[in-house]
This record gives C-alpha cells, sequence and structure tokens, in this order.
C-alpha cells in the first residue's frame, strides 16, 4: 500500500490468475488451505497453461499503418481474455475461459487511439478497453458474437505522469499508468494521489476513472471521482477535453459522465487529478465488541462525527477470526487517521472514545496473550494484500472464495448485513452440500450510510464452478436489491452485474445514457455489452 | 443566514427586483448611494409598475382537469417573467420585462407536474421551470418564438419536507421548498442542510439542484451536489428515481446528470438530502493583508492543510473597504471554524497561524479604533446580505452594481484576477465616461484553487443599462476563457451564459447532451434555450 513496490523486469503477471505467477501459492500451500474447507478437492486443479488451449487466427488483420501497435502474440491474447474474478480464475482453471481477443493493441498516444478506434469502427470490430486487467465483473471481455472480431486495447504503454503542477498539488496522467509506476513518479515531488484500491499494483488510473474505484481510506477522499480536475477521452465522436477546474457550476458535469463509463462512451486517455502531501502522522487503534449490532452503532457515530479517519473498518466475527485479527467471536473495529498537517492522536482518541461508549474494548490482543491490540491492524493488512492470490489457490482446491460488495443507508445495514449472510449462507450450503462461510466488513463509512463488503467461502461445485458461483450472486443481488442496495460500491457493473444494474438504474437515465451512447459511439464498437446495449 | 427568517403572511415579494418589497432602500437612500458613484442619475427611476405593462391575453388556455392549477393573474405573470439579474431588474425599471409567460402553473404534486408536461408537449408549449426566481443568468425566462406559449412552472406549492430519517441524517424534501422554510422544517430534529447561498430566502431546493448551487461555506460540504442521496426527476418521458445511496459505483452518477441540467432534460420534484447536525462551537477571526499576493499565499496553505474552515473568504482592497473590513488598503481573510463535535478553537488557532505566516496581521480594528478585528467577520455578513438590495437601489440610479463568479486553479488565480479588473475596470470606464470599479473576494476555496467572485460598480449608460452590461460581461467572458476559468461556479449557465458555456464545454459532452435531452425531452419542450439547442 506505500506505493514503493518494485518490479524486477523479468517478473510476469499470470495469464489466468491475480497478479504475479510468482507470488500464487503453490500446491502444497494451495493442499493446506483446500484441507480448512470441508468437501474441497484432495490436490489442486494444475495451473492451466496457454499451450492447452485453442486459440484460433485471428479473424482480422490490422492494417500496415497500425500493425506496430498489435499483438497477435497467443499468451498475450489469452492474457487479455478476461478480468480477475473468482469466475474468471475458474474459467481459465477448466480450460474455458471467455472469448479469446483477436488482437492486443497498445497504443502509445492519444492519436493511436484515435487511428484505433476509426480502423475498428470502419471494420466492425469490437474494442475492449483494458488497463491493469484486474475487472471482478467482467468488464474487460467480449461476450457474443454481434462483431466480426475482438481488439483488446491495452492502454498500459500510456503510463507516464506527464506534468506536475507541485503549488497545485496537481498532475496530469496518462490512463495506462499502473498504480506503483503512477506513485514512483509521483514521490520525487513529495506528493501522492493516495489512492490505494486493493488492486492497486494492477490497475490503472484509466481503470479507476472508468470504474469509479474506491480507494482504500474509509472516509473523506478516497474516491477517485473526486480527485478528478479534468479529463480527456477519445470517443468515435471525437475527443472530449474538459478544462482544469477546482468546480465548476456549468451545466452537468462532464467528467462524472464519463466517471464510471466502462469504456462505453469512450476511452480514457489521461487526466488531471488532484494530489496530496504525503501523511507524516499516522495512529492507529483495534477495538473489540462483543455485540455486532452495538459496534454498527460506534461506526455510525465515528462516521457521523468530523473526525474522518482514514481507516474505520469494521471486520465481524468471521472476518476477524479469518484475518487474525480476533479469535474470540468479537467483531473489530480497526481506525487509523493520517495527517501531513499534524498530529492525529487526538482524533484518534476521540474516535476510540466514541467506540468505546458504544462498547468497544480497546487493547485486549486478539491472541490472548497481552500483546498490543494494534497487532489486529497490521495482520488485517496482510491478509488483506495477499487475499486475492488466496482466492485463486483456493479456486484450484474447488472451493469459492469470493468476495462483493454494497453500500446503504445506516437503516437498511442491519437487516442488509443478516439477510446476505443468512440467505447466501443458505444458498451455498444447499448447492454444495457442505458447510458455508458468509463474512462481512465495512470498508467505506459514510454519514449517512456504509459499504458492507462480503467473502464468501464454501467448498463449491467442483466441475460446475462458474454456474455454482453465479446461483449464489443471484441470491445476493436479489437480497440487494430488495434492500434497496446498490449493487456495486467499488467494483463497477462490467456484464456480471448489468442485471442488476438493469434494474437499479432509473429508466429515463438509461433512456439518456443509451442516447449519449449512440451519439459518441454510433456504430456500437465501444466495449459492447457494457452498461447499454 | 442563521435560517430563523420569520416571514409575516403579509409580506410581498418584489416582482422587478430582489426579495421583499419592504426591503427595497427608498428613494432617499437611493440617492444618497448614487452621490458615491459619479455619472450616475440625479432621481432614482420610478419604482416600475405591473400595469404600466402591456401584458397580452394569454394565447393557450389549459384544460378544465388543470385549470385549477394554472394563474392568469397580470402581476403573477409578470413576477414569473425573469429572474433577478441586474440585467433583469434593469429591464424592469425601463418597462422591457423579458417574454412575459401566458401562464403561472402551481402543481401540488408529481402528478400534476406529469400532467402539466403531457398538456404543454401536445400543445407545443414552453415549460419553465420556477423554483425561488432567483437565477441572475437568465435562468427562469423563455427568449425566442419557437413555441406557441409560455407556461411558468412554479414548484412552490411543493414544498414539504416529507421524511426524516434522524439516525441516518437524512430527509427526503420536495423541489418547492424554500429555504427558510426547508430549515423551519428540519429545526424541531436537530438537524440542518446546512446550505446557505447568497439566495437563501428566496431559493429553493429544485433550484439548488437544478443549478449546482454552491453554499456559503468556503470548503469541506458546501455544494448542493455533495448533499445528494437519490432525487426523483420528472420528464416528458417518464419520471426518474434513483435509489438513496450514501455512494454507489454502479455507472455513471444518474443524479450527476440531472444536477447542473436547470429544467432543460426534466423537472426536480423531490430528493433525498444528507443532514448535518447543528453546529454549537464557532470561532472566527480576520486578518489583514497589505499585499495580496501574499494573502493569496496563505488562503492556499489553508485550503491545502485539513483544517476544513467553514469560512475562509478573501476580500481584496477595494471589497474590504466596501464592506467595512478595512479602510486602509488591506485585504481581509474573514475566517471562520464551525463543528457540532467539538471546540474549534485549535483548528482556529493553526489557520491564523497559516495566516500569519504569510504576512496577515490580526486584530487590527479595521477602523483603527481598537475594536476587536473580528467586527470584520459581521460587517462583511450584513454588506452579504443586504447586498443585492442595494443593487437594486443603484440600479435606479442608472448605476451598475453587479456581480460574476469563477473558479480556477490556483496557478491561474493571481493572473486572472488582475486580468478581469484590468479588462472589465478599463471597459466600464471606456463605456461610461466615469470611473468604475471591480473588486475581488474568494468565496470558496480548494486544494487545487478558488473560486473569485467580483462586483463591477460603475455609473452605467443611462438608457442603455442592458447593452452597457452585456458588453462588461462579454469582455469578462473572454478573459475567463483565456485563463481558462470556468464561466460558472454556482450561479448556472441560464441563457446569459450559453455563448461561454459552449465554447467552454467540451463538444462530444455537448453531442451526449443533446442527445440524453432529445431522449428525455423529445418535443423540445422543457425550458427551451438553456444548455443545449
Amino acid at each position: 500500500m506505500s506505493g514503493t513496490t518494485t518490479r524486477p523486469a523479468s517478473r510476469t503477471r499470470s495469464w489466468w490468475g491475480w497478479g504475479w505467477a510468482d507470488a500464487h501459492p503453490d500446491d502444497a500451500e494451495c493442499t493446506a488451505m483446500g484441507a480448512l474447507i470441508p468437501g474441497t478437492l484432495a490436490r489442486p486443479l494444475p495451473v492451466p497453461r496457454v499451450r492447452d488451449l485453442r486459440i484460433a487466427r485471428p479473424a482480422v488483420e490490422p492494417p500496415a499503418s497500425l500493425a506496430h501497435l498489435v499483438d497477435t502474440d497467443p499468451g498475450q491474447r489469452a492474457a487479455h481474455a478476461m478480468g480477475k474474478a473468482y469466475r474468471d480464475v475458474v474459467r481459465a482453471l477448466r480450460g474455458r475461459p471467455g472469448r479469446i481477443p483477436d488482437l492486443v493493441a497498445r497504443p502509445r498516444d492519444e492519436r493511436d487511439v484515435a487511428a484505433l478506434l476509426d480502423w475498428a469502427g470502419d471494420r466492425q470490430v469490437a474494442v475492449v478497453p483494458y488497463g491493469g486487467g484486474s475487472s471482478v465483473t467482467g468488464g474487460v471481455e467480449y461476450r457474443g458474437d454481434a462483431h466480426r472480431a475482438v481488439l483488446s486495447l491495452d492502454l498500459t504503454a500510456m503510463d507516464r505522469v506527464l506534468e506536475v503542477d507541485a503549488e497545485g498539488r496537481a498532475a496530469r496522467i496518462q490512463a495506462g499508468t499502473l498504480g506503483p509506476a503512477l506513485e514512483d513518479q509521483l514521490r520525487p515531488h513529495g506528493l501522492t494521489l493516495r489512492h490505494f484500491p486493493q488492486s492497486f499494483e494492477f490497475s490503472t488510473l484509466g481503470g479507476w476513472l472508468a470504474t469509479r474505484a474506491g480507494g482504500h481510506y474509509a472516509t473523506g477522499r478516497t474516491h477517485i471521482d473526486d480527485f478528478v480536475q479534468s479529463m480527456r477521452v477519445v470517443s468515435p465522436a471525437g475527443t472530449s477535453a474538459s478544462w482544469r477546474l477546482p468546480a465548476s457550476g456549468a451545466g452537468p458535469s462532464p467528467d462524472r459522465l464519463f466517471l464510471g463509463s466502462e469504456g462505453a462512451l469512450g476511452v480514457i486517455t489521461e487526466a488531471w487529478v488532484r494530489l496530496q502531501e504525503r501523511p507524516t502522522h499516522k495512529a492507529s487503534a483495534s477495538l473489540a465488541f462483543a455485540d455486532f449490532q452495538a459496534a454498527l452503532r460506534a461506526v455510525r457515530a465515528i462516521a457521523q462525527s468530523d473526525l474522518l479517519p482514514a481507516n474505520c473498518r469494521l471486520l465481524d466475527a468471521g472476518e476477524a477470526a479469518l484475518s487474525g485479527a480476533a479469535h474470540d467471536g468479537s467483531a473489530v473495529l480497526v481506525l487509523g487517521f493520517e495527517s501531513a498537517d499534524g498530529p492525529v492522536s487526538a482524533r484518534l482518541e476521540q474516535a476510540v472514545g466514541l467506540a468505546r461508549s458504544h462498547g468497544g474494548r480497546r487493547g485486549t490482543d486478539p491472541a490472548g496473550d497481552g500483546a498490543p491490540a494494534d497487532a489486529a491492524v497490521s495482520a488485517w493488512r496482510s491478509a488483506f494484500l495477499r487475499m486475492p492470490y488466496l482466492r485463486d489457490g483456493l479456486a484450484r482446491m474447488g472451493a469459492v472464495a469470493e468476495t462483493f460488495e454494497t453500500a446503504a443507508t445506516w437503516d437498511r445495514i442491519p437487516g442488509l448485513i443478516e439477510a446476505v449472510r443468512d440467505e447466501v449462507g443458505a444458498a451455498a450450503v444447499k448447492a454444495s452440500g457442505h458447510p458455508a462461510t458468509v463474512n462481512c466488513r465495512l470498508t467505506h463509512v459514510y454519514p449517512d450510510g456504509a459499504a458492507p463488503y462480503f467473502t464468501v467461502l464454501a467448498a463449491g461445485r467442483p466441475g460446475d464452478e462458474v454456474a455454482f458461483w453465479d446461483d449464489l450472486k443471484a441470491v445476493a443481488s436479489e437480497v440487494l436489491h430488495r434492500h434497496r442496495a446498490t449493487i456495486t460500491h467499488h467494483h463497477a457493473v462490467g456484464r456480471d452485474h448489468r442485471p442488476a444494474y438493469d434494474r437499479q438504474r432509473p429508466d429515463p437515465f438509461a433512456l439518456a445514457l443509451r442516447a449519449a451512447k449512440g451519439a459518441l459511439d454510433p456504430r456500437g464498437i465501444l466495449n459492447p455489452g457494457v452498461l447499454v446495449d
């Protein structure tokens, strides 16, 4: 999370699973994890190989003028076939990935993007914008067969911080810049974007903007939306360039139409974003709660104060146990404060005081051995970063370890969490015939509500993983809909969330969005199937 | 600003000028003010009378089913003909108001709104949504003759707080609720919207939403955009109802399309908005700066800290003198902090410390008589609320006293302010043949920029006021455009800002917006001429 990741030139990304190929749990670790979940496989599924896939020759050839931007290597095409949801990983493990794109193109600048869009439009080639490829909602794959061919538009060659305005704390950054490279280029200026989604290493600024990413921080400036001064977006109808402004009341915000547009309205090529000084003062603490409902009230009180904690993560008992933050059935609230301006311990103590007044207990060691409770903070943080790799290891054991998130107003939160736990848990038990776990944590809190994040751990249905997960997700989506909780807080809609999104989105807004899409992408080549048809 | 305004039933709104008819300066006060500005009239123009206007009979009649909602009283029709910009006031003073609407309708609920839109669509009647009528950019008048008739849709009969969620600090409020009525209905719950634009008494929630209003506060939660949980918008294509959510990443925000849509995409009928506890801790101070550039640096340092002052208004020397905050050529920075959670004096002292480190002097009385400097705070506040009335009094003397605002990044601010002062000032002198004053204050500050607010005081060109002002505004708009400063920070686009808005708005966004308008308002009846054609 510190952004200091160094990347040896030799390190390679996994084509089928999360992150670095060399960071995946090995067979022994997979087997050990699988043993913790009744009903899983005895041995891990083999790591899938590109050469075992049947990859057809590209259905189109790029013109000579664009050939230098285009890659037809089967490994690259396979790696661009899908994002990194659990259902993507198991499709790869089972040798049935999504449609392999015909071509992977890596534009170096905006003119390349425009030229590729022009060519694709002429040839009825679908263009799927691709940043770090970390989508967990089917955002970067093509489904269907309405287009002659599919081009994965990989923006990662556009990876530079182009300008820094140190006085105004802003930078102009290319959309294909991955998190670590972005922070590396800002560090010499003493500044940071301070946007750390869990996917930080494997996602790009453009991807964050296109999906309205949520950062690591629980309150205040954490959503990428709030960091945008201006954007450049290349659409088949021309390039949209908004002005760099701290605020404007001139009509509906142009940037807000493209934020969350998931590549369906245009390709984001760069943005001026707001930066911050690196925090120098930090303080954190954790509190245990015997009563989850009391913990929810504590979190609400803190969220409604003007304390603005950087972290205010409430782990339910199951999540606390899973991450090693507590093992006695307590819920754990992890509080953190950060500032570049001055000490934050007074704010921390005020927040701790609020938590205590709702029954929080500070300083008891989760393992009961007298160590400081703040060990829970670091235990949780390492688990957080390692989690996607473990998920893939469990997938190799035939187990489901997947997450989904939502947000709702406070009045909905207790009932919503209980219903998700009960109904998704029951569905998992019924479908797998084995025990299942549904845990919850709050990742982001607001004065008027919170974002619960659920983790499902279940034996799954080996050989039928995709349908098993889709069934569970359908149950979850139904619960969310019934509680008027959003289908996504920060994972975007993609293709997996389309049915629920279509029910959530106001119909007149759908009309407006479809009309906007028709105006900007008249030939319907941009990320077809996402947001609107 | 406290929202405690009581409104005697007998009090009447001025049809031609700002606010209450009985609050206007009388002839003697007008004459005294005029004497301060060389080149103005010797006697005030008479207060205009509705009976002196030639008001034609309505070109259409409502059907019997809607007749009970419709008002054809000439006084009401005249009062709904325009907003309250300087150019509106002088048009009324000169007996040449904008086109008088044929009908004024006052729907009582959403069904009434939908029925009126249906009827208007069938009959090619333009519908101009009208809240408090305080637009200063030509937002509530009809220009042109492409429609058979004009209906002013006055929402102020929809003026209730319908639900309060005290735990989640939110309320469902009808769009036609004026500021004081809104706060009056929230007060028993101990909550406040805490949104106090200068027009507070004479503007509505729906108007704030449709124009992306800025509140009184300098930082943090001050724009109405940030208070929106959900909205209901009636369009000719159906009613858009978004879910009440603290946050969502599901596609581009539906609410953000309607925020700032100025009645061109639909009629906002109600919204769930986020509330706050009433602040109980307050502290304020003012500092004088001999050097305006140093003051700008002080403000930037404060805006980039995490102190979040409620007020951080920098008045330049002219503005400070005009409002009585200083008379020695100093710029004055007014700082204020508020909290419902705890004392704010430490934050105030930190901000004062930052200001001092940039050369600010605290505690010197503006008049030099040893009274505490904080008198500047209250002097400025009363002047702020009285200002629009004085503007109209000066208009009666043939003088221009008008304002406009913008926002720009910090790198642009010094040059922008200087260019506006120089070029608009020179244009005013040249056109009037008399001295002119252009003052500036910063009303809102951001880590990455600020919102300068300009006041122009000039003799004007009696008899030719509208053209005089339009010429000055054209000069101002050109300067803003050259400095890539927005045409409006919180006054909206309306009709007066259309040319500049069209230059500022990215072309592809214009295509998208026009397509959205076509989808939601296919017969083009909603506030024609606003935002898109």
